[in-house]
């Protein structure tokens, strides 16, 4: 990576980063330049506009994303163990950025604001629920979920257990909030799961 | 009502769609008074502060919330019939708003911004699990639900259904999304049924 890459991939980190917490409409060249001890110029030589500063803040998460969730854990074995892997990956994801996970935050701002980033945004959330559909399509196929489990419903039922925990984490500092999760997740599991399928012990 | 409470009524409502839309924190004496073509200074005797502003809205908005969402469920009989009732509304108010619930995009945009807002809004919050739990607590008693139901793990499971439903609807355009929430309701009313409890014909 050369030194202009670096810096580059500085700014969009520290961009991500300050979405995050203050929401992505926020992040301006000014304000990401003040933030980074920059000078406005040097942030435009980079970006040339807000709009194209956060469309590209989006792409950098979506590629840390595929990098540090679905990748790993599509590298694990197809059923269970790879859609645990999943939750796993996105709960630790969403712990490393301070304010959560930047997708549900951004998809809050410009879900009423038609424009290049609501496009982006929408086609991100697209692909990953697509992810998940394609997790309990691995699943069906490796024999641990049933064969008639519905991969769209699956993906629903997924990202909503994982919307509720971000909320609960987030607003309500509950410390239950692990133990609910994983006992959501159980839910899920053995809604979807062929009768062949082992349990694991406990459950 | 008199003159000055009715006009403050109205004030608040506008503020309450501008908050969903815009968020907010973009809610401020200025902005409103501009939405509405008043004075600022009218709206300032009726608010003092944008701080007092914003919090006036959520109270205005968690009173609505009440008296349209959760006092009519609970109205209804214990149990299955209460927590449907309670969902189809929660689905209805949403739709009232232009940009959708509000507690969804306040949570977001303020949990990182310690303060009298972010304050009232996890108490919101709270308010609203327990009548979630509550719900489930009823459902027990009525026989409805097994006896040894989670009434907060069916709060983080049905709070979980309802923001997935939000986030679909907002971001995705699905037109299947209303599908979606139903069979997710089923399976999770399902989970928590006592075996004595009839299901629904095609169920």
């Amino acid at each position: 990576m050369g030194k202009g890459e670096e810096t580059k991939r500085a700014i969009l980190q520290r961009g991500l980063d300050m979405a995050s917490q203050v929401g992505l409409e926020k992040v301006t060249i000014g304000s990401l330049a003040a933030a980074m001890d920059m000078s406005k110029s040097g942030l435009f030589a980079h970006f040339q506009s807000k709009e194209n500063l956060q469309l590209e803040i989006l792409e950098y998460a979506a590629d840390d994303f595929a990098e540090n969730v679905v990748i790993p854990a599509v590298r694990k074995p197809p059923g269970i163990e790879r859609i645990r892997a999943l939750v796993d990956r996105w709960v630790r994801w969403g712990a490393k950025l301070t304010g959560g996970c930047i997708f549900v935050t951004a998809a809050t701002e410009f879900a009423d604001r038609p424009g290049k980033v609501r496009e982006a945004l929408k086609r991100q959330q697209q692909e990953w629920i697509e992810s998940l559909q394609k997790m309990a399509d691995s699943a069906v196929k490796a024999g641990a979920f049933r064969t008639d489990a519905d991969r769209e419903q699956f993906a629903f039922d997924l990202y909503s257990l994982l919307l509720g925990f971000h909320y609960y984490q987030r607003m309500l500092d509950d410390t239950e909030t692990r133990k609910r999760r994983e006992a959501a997740l159980e839910r899920l599991l053995d809604t979807y799961r062929s009768t062949g399928e082992p349990r694991p012990a406990g459950h």
